[in-house]
């Protein structure tokens, strides 16, 4: 259903991994510090820690492609019209990052016109990176990733960042999804996209996403293997809805969005 | 409100440590293998790796001390009323074991007399290990840990292995509680714990526990400062009902206590 999007010059992958390098040591340097939280005026936290990894990454991408344009979550966006735009997550998983359990992540992704193209998702503390590109295998750590078969939605292992990110409708269609699956699980951010990618669980269902929460993760399971898109099975770009469907397994994608789509 | 247990010998920390230096390889030898799934008879899932841990405590533990019982997860009860009593979950969080995701945990706990005097809750994939002990300060990975105060149940940070881990009048009483806490937080299992040992999150509360399940936690919340009772304010023992209630204050735990029990 996704035609392919643009393949990624090795270039501009070797810059998004070393906009993940530089990030490592900003995060780490805060990690278990007892770093002020700030709440946003969606009360989401917020720390230092998220802001001076932004701003050091829009730093680099700046010296070396003043035409790009960036997205992040702590601060305004920079030509968000450009070809290319960086969108940046610098700390996914606050919550995560504050109370010291190490599953945050920092995601980068680049979109051309729109759309993923490429996507790291870094795990400083854990020493684990996800690094997908359009027409390239995923890598995790170097090395070739891919996602699972499954052999049903009954037989399927989900994961979402919590049960409270859904709102509205998405509250009774995402439980319609999660009493059809074997086991639903939590907590895991971002990380449970880099696990699905290798294939260790079926299905993430999220939704209440912004670009730098999704953007990443594209590349990232599409290189191996998976499938993602929104809940209406649309390609995820820069403008999608933020609610997000990744399966290991086609049949299994389609299924769950029947879930989260019948009210049979 | 407890009154002290008895002091753990210098003997028995030591050999409980030297438990979990055993579980981790045979742990780690099966994490991201693709290790068959199991579901036991509560729908609850096992791996081989479960077993064979458990196994290899058991036997050390027999040539320690074989007059000492043991209580674990995966085999029967052995001499469950001598005076001390081995308390084991070879892979506390095997489903998060099983997604790949490292922060599962091995559960080692001593009681006395039926009660929690020595707990280890150590997690191979991420290098941390806390120890507790009747009368001592909790250690991570070494060194002297203390939980945090807290201003106040709405400023504070909870954590829950699963909100579906609740039954019957605990699905209510848990999203009272919810309702009244700044941020809930799933998916970490018995590392939530370790995190409010260390400070990081300010309560901990969860149902449908068994003795291998919270045993090990007492001590190493104790050990820190906070406060870990039944959600009746009774001291756990291997005969409570499996629902735990952990705080880094006395205040907060007082006042979620009341949250969780009150229809008002």
């Amino acid at each position: 259903m996704n035609d392919a999007p643009a393949p990624c010059p090795d270039s501009l992958v070797r810059l998004a991994e070393r906009l993940a390098d530089a990030a490592r040591p900003v995060v780490m340097g805060h990690f278990r510090t007892g770093v002020a939280v700030d709440d946003k005026a969606d009360a989401s936290p917020v720390t230092a820690a998220d802001r001076e990894v932004e701003s050091a990454l829009r730093a680099l991408i700046a010296a070396e492609h003043p035409d790009h344009g960036v997205l992040g979550e702590e601060h305004a966006a920079t030509r968000p019209d450009a070809e290319y735009v960086w969108v940046i997550d610098p700390i996914d998983g606050t919550k995560s990052f504050i109370t010291g359990k190490p599953l945050f992540g920092t995601l980068i992704a680049l979109a051309h016109r729109g759309r993923p193209i490429l996507g790291v998702i870094d795990h400083p503390a854990v020493g684990e990176r996800w690094v997908g590109a359009a027409g390239r295998p995923t890598l995790m750590n170097g090395r070739p990733v891919r996602a699972r078969t499954c052999a049903g939605l009954a037989e399927a292992w989900l994961y979402a960042s919590s049960p409270h990110m859904f709102a509205g409708p998405d509250v009774v269609a995402f439980e319609r999804l999660r009493r059809r699956i074997k086991h639903a699980l939590y907590g895991a951010d971002c990380y449970a996209y880099g696990l699905l990618a290798c294939g260790f669980v079926d299905l993430v269902a999220e939704a209440s996403m912004k670009p730098y929460d999704f953007c990443a993760l594209v590349p990232v399971v599409e290189g191996a293997g998976g499938v993602i898109t929104d809940w209406r099975d649309r390609p995820l770009t820069v403008a999608s809805d933020g609610r997000v469907l990744a399966a290991g397994d086609a049949r299994t994608h389609a299924a769950a969005l029947a879930a989260l789509a019948s009210d049979a």
